[in-house]
């Protein structure tokens, strides 16, 4: 086998088989196969696309290229969650532990935050000690006796992808389907789930901006897991604004906290409930999603997902004084009331701009090299399609920076106002 | 300006400008761009395309990147023809005399061959002692003198177009009209003709296989001419059989000869008469090709082009009693007739197959180090449309190594017979 001729090969528009795949994900990871002929390939395929089965195999073939994760020792079906990341989504602190209340078993990787979005691991070392790295047979053995785990990616997991991506970085090969897609997938399946249910964010704030595009991604993923027989389901949900009414760590835990408490945002205990919903199926714990959704919103409201959390904390070295007690989280320095410039009708709360202010108010990284301020951020008090007349507050920036006229004015630039009221945020766009 | 920026615009599709490919150009040369960011540029080239403007700067920008040979020293329109490469294709060898001979100015920098495919230097360089190393002083002055000399490429000529072509070797990016039009263009533009003409071959044993593409190349190379106000024009000729009946160093230039003698091979002569016209035209030697076709007619057969071929010879130290004496040139150690198995009008003497059995006895170079025998190589006894009866000889093959039964095989498997018989091949397919 020749990588030139699998080159040609993808530019001519054909598809690759499975050796050919296996082949250059091999070559390349052994230094066999040189950057600029991966780069040549790479932008083959994005120009010429992939197909369902060869979109599958090339996830297979990253998956097996490190160590894969073996669950086996967790009885039940264990699930996991992932969402394509987006502005103030701290769902994953929120449904881990309540699907864990009514019984999955939830072993669960996360990842770092990094730009405008921000990462689950960031938010649960918003808590003072919580460790995120342990050993698999710690992980394993937690699940086992309190039915769940949130840890960092373990350093062996799927390396082609490390390589592949630090490459599809600097040649212009991130935006593609099947690139994206199996990089996402080859992750989440070494990780070793069952069921896998993935949240694909559209809009404004998301990787994906408009629903069409969104779908491919969600529909590609799904059937990566029908091709490898995984149970993947994906729900497209709406990243237009922010979800919530925090952004950055310390804020979004103290959200996560009321929202387990029955007393969240409505949309993200609704984002909650609905793929909660969802998954307590995939888990088999409930044997249709109105069920499922009963047995949640009563563990919201009863505690029991409040207390779980509790014990995912204090298994992981947490200290859970934080959580019984949120005041306990460092406030910044410099906390500036927003004080509306207009009035009307909350058009627009462009979750991007929210996410590229958090970020330079601290709370997020630009390069993987920065340190996170986690009492950084933004607390918003309005929702798109609130009535906000002028010179109300509208949202508090916190920061241990000084906080300037052009971080007031990146705020005012992500609101737009009308006259008419506004329907509804539809928050689940698709369920595929 | 960024050069991840200028990859992900021709991928989406969009037209790159001067100030891009400029940057690019430099910043690979100049080792500033990585090898891998500029393949997925090629890549995206080859399934985006470019348009005329383009290609001009892209040839632009290469010709600009070395050395350009200024012939204002030599009074008068300097010309060049340049062949896409082809199977006996010793054309140069006579037109350039030729065209001497009716006071064209011919300042040539030739190259040599490489797999199929022979090389004007290689030829010439079978004449004992034959110098191609000439100084671009020595050069001008020759060609002031005597209107004619043949050079090799001098090594600062386009070295954006080397480091180029070797990326794009190993990352199958050749096949691409802009990029195969701008790689040929600007060595040619740089090597400081004013009149240029193209000989396009097309056919199995050319780089373009069939008329569409060639004629794609030819317009493109043209365009290239008219957007950098250069006096280019293309002609599509024919490549599906052998030109002429010798394939190989010495047994082409002793057709070569013949041909200046007014005894070649027919279709040799008709092509070198019809390619030369068109450049008496241009070198406004001709007011027509008509006026052309007979100077030219007239000088083979007066000796006065065989004259001019023996000066240009002995300027550049060759050694001339084998052109007065082709018996001079080395025979090969093993010539071995072959004998036709079948019967019939012949329909294919496929140029391809040709060019690499010439190459497996020796007449040719696998890889640039390799050693050239130059006594090697095939002479037909037939052409397309000529009747063969069974076991009369249709080749002899010449070689210093054993010729076995896999060589005369190779010969076999060129070769197609039919009943019926066959319209002549037309050897100027279009004129651009």
């Amino acid at each position: 086998m020749n990588i030139i001729d699998i080159i040609e090969k993808k530019r001519d528009g054909y598809h690759l088989d499975e050796a050919e795949i296996d082949y250059f994900i091999k070559g390349y990871l052994g230094d066999e196969i040189a950057d600029y002929q991966i780069s040549a390939l790479l932008m083959a395929i994005v120009l010429q696309g992939m197909d369902e089965r060869e979109t599958a195999l090339l996830t297979k073939a990253m998956m097996n290229s490190g160590a894969i994760i073996d669950l086996s020792a967790i009885a039940g079906i264990k699930c996991d969650k992932h969402s394509t990341g987006g502005v103030g989504d701290k769902v994953s602190l929120v449904l881990a532990p309540l699907l864990t209340s009514a019984g999955v078993k939830v072993a669960k990787m996360s990842g770092r935050g990094l730009g405008h979005t921000g990462g689950t691991l960031d938010k649960l070392e918003a808590i003072p000690n919580f460790n995120i790295n342990l050993s698999t047979t710690e992980f394993i053995n937690q699940v086992n006796e309190i039915g769940i785990a949130i840890i960092g990616q373990t350093t062996n997991l799927v390396p082609a992808d490390k390589k592949l991506y630090a490459l599809r970085d600097v040649t212009g090969t991130v935006q593609s389907i099947p690139l994206i897609a199996s990089s996402i997938m080859s992750k989440k399946l070494a990780s070793g789930s069952d069921a896998i249910l993935l949240d694909v964010k559209v809009g404004d704030g998301a990787f994906m901006k408009d629903l069409h595009s969104a779908t491919i991604l969600a529909q590609t993923m799904v059937n990566i897991g029908k091709q490898l027989n995984k149970d993947i389901k994906a729900v497209i949900t709406d990243m237009n604004q922010p979800l919530g009414y925090s952004i950055g760590n310390n804020l979004e835990v103290i959200e996560a906290i009321a929202t387990l408490h029955g007393q969240g945002p409505k949309d993200l205990e609704e984002i909650c409930l609905s793929l909660g919903s969802l998954m307590l199926v995939q888990a088999q714990k409930a044997s249709n999603t109105k069920e499922a959704y009963d047995i949640l919103k009563t563990n919201l409201t009863n505690e029991s997902a409040f207390l779980k959390f509790i014990e995912l904390v204090a298994a992981q070295n947490g200290d859970t004084s934080y959580l019984t007690n949120p005041d306990k989280f460092a406030k910044a320095n410099n906390i500036k009331p927003i004080y509306s410039k207009n009035e009307g009708y909350l058009k627009e709360i462009n979750a991007l701009k929210m996410g590229h202010l958090s970020l330079e108010l601290g709370a997020g990284r630009k390069t993987k090299e920065d340190q996170i301020d986690y009492s950084a951020g933004i607390v918003l008090t309005k929702k798109i399609g609130n009535y906000v007349r002028k010179n109300e507050i509208i949202a508090y920036l916190h920061s241990n920076k000084t906080i300037t006229e052009a971080h007031c004015l990146m705020m005012d630039e992500g609101l737009i106002y009308q006259d008419e009221s506004i329907a509804q945020v539809e928050l689940i766009k698709k369920i595929i």
